[in-house]
């Protein structure tokens, strides 16, 4: 009997995730909340009108503390006598091109992206701790990306995106802050790099149709326990865990 | 004969830095650039004028392109026939604290920190890399920390500052991007952790006077050669080897 809040929820892996969710028992997830910057997609509202019951629309962009304080109020209102939240997604990102290499990116792109990709995380997640802390699963899940690992950096030289490799580097070590932070709570602050998945942002020419990564996005959360606190997990792809992107299900290191 | 332009070089580290660089012969350190964000201080203006032919002082904010633009004329037209930049000092930067935890953390102070201390460097980097395309040194040294290795996290817990840490390993980041793009072209890019020192950020409660550590850091950058170029370095004190700090001049892992 688990709640869900997911930012991001109208395309991409965000819809995907909401869409698998939702095929599971509702003795499993009990309610997801779909965060959108702005209405819904048709594609989440067929999805709202199929599963009315436990499938919530909730607009904010996530670089908006007034639009998520209302949302966070919003949440707590519809969650009723549950009276916690169990699980949140901080899905939402962007990404920004920069051919020719770093000397081309400019600042306002790399501002743009750090806003969205980390401080849009942090409010998202302070908006939702208090609901958290009330909750029983006390499961905060951040996309992050290989593409973010300085470890990796070398293998990923040619993707002119500067910007959102450092992006989600930061990410990491936010969310290993709230880690450290939460471990005494019983928290499970989450890293997952969900792999090359097709959506607008990772393109045509990725590893796997988004549902593929998705499917072990939801494994890796449901199978998350404190234990994982902190960690950064990519998914796992059996046969692929020697190709490029290592779909080991391991731990990715920074 | 090599040429430099140093960040932040008011006080702290940055002050510290064109200090000693000026006590190396003339053939060793022919040009110094302090870049200082407003009027340089007392102590800068006294380095000045006792070393009027080799420091120059330049006004630019690190998070202002156009100040960076104007600073980058005035660096080529003094540097006169030598003709190109050797070494970049990326040192100017910031700190916030946030007690109580990363939760306290405001959205205000996480995007200034990011603001100065990333996106900040790569201003600084875009506006001098012409120049030092042109020079012979093609070194850009910028002052990272450990408090911004995600591996040594756990280690820091208890420093209050959780954005710092964020824009170190954002930062740890832009450097990799850099040092990929210009490793054919011969440059050295390359991170330093100057050590936990005595100023202003660093408080009094640091591991060394700032004299200790910027004198390995000069170490650091005279020896640095493009086989350092995306390195992470922790300086090294004689005997600290195994104090907190690690301060052994290896590597430091991400
Ligand atoms: N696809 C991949 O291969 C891949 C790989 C690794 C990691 N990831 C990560 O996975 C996450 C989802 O990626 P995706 O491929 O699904 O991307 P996508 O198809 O481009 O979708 C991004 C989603 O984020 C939302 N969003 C962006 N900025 C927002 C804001 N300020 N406020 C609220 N929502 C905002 C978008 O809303 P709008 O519809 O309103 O624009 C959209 O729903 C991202 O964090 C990404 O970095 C993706
Ligand atoms: N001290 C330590 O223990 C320690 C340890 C690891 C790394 N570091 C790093 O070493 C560097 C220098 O630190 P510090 O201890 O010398 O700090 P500091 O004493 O606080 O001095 C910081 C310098 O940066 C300048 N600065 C800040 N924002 C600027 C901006 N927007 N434009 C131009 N200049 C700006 C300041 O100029 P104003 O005088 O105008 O404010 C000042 O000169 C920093 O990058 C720091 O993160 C320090």
């Amino acid at each position: 009997m688990s709640s869900y809040v997911i930012t991001g929820a109208s395309r991409g892996i965000g819809l995907e995730l909401t869409k698998q969710l939702l095929e599971l028992p509702v003795t499993q997830v009990a309610k997801v909340f779909a965060l959108t910057r702005s209405r819904p997609s048709n594609s989440l509202n067929q999805l709202i009108a199929d599963n009315s019951d436990r499938l919530f629309s909730v607009i904010a962009s996530v670089d908006n503390a007034t639009d998520l304080k209302r949302a966070a109020a919003d949440v707590k209102a519809r969650l009723g006598e549950h009276g916690g939240l169990d699980v949140l997604v901080n899905n939402a990102g962007i990404t920004a091109f920069s051919p020719g290499g770093t000397r081309n990116l400019t600042a306002e792109q790399l501002t743009q992206v750090l806003n969205t990709n980390v401080t849009g995380v942090h409010l998202v997640t302070m908006a939702f701790l208090p609901l958290l802390e009330a909750g029983k699963g006390k499961k905060v899940i951040s996309m992050s990306s290989t593409l973010g690992a300085i470890s990796w950096a070398q293998k990923f030289k040619l993707s002119p995106t500067p910007a959102y490799k450092i992006s989600k580097a930061a990410l990491n070590m936010l969310n290993t802050q709230y880690a450290l932070d939460y471990a005494d709570a019983g928290f499970t602050f989450l890293l997952v790099s969900p792999g090359w998945l097709t959506t607008d942002l990772g393109g045509e020419g990725a590893d796997f149709p988004v549902d593929v990564g998705v499917q072990d996005v939801i494994r890796i959360i449901l199978d998350s326990t404190p234990a994982q606190n902190g960690k950064f997990l990519n998914i796992h792809v059996p046969g692929q865990e020697d190709a490029w992107g290592s779909y080991d299900g391991k731990e990715i290191s920074w």
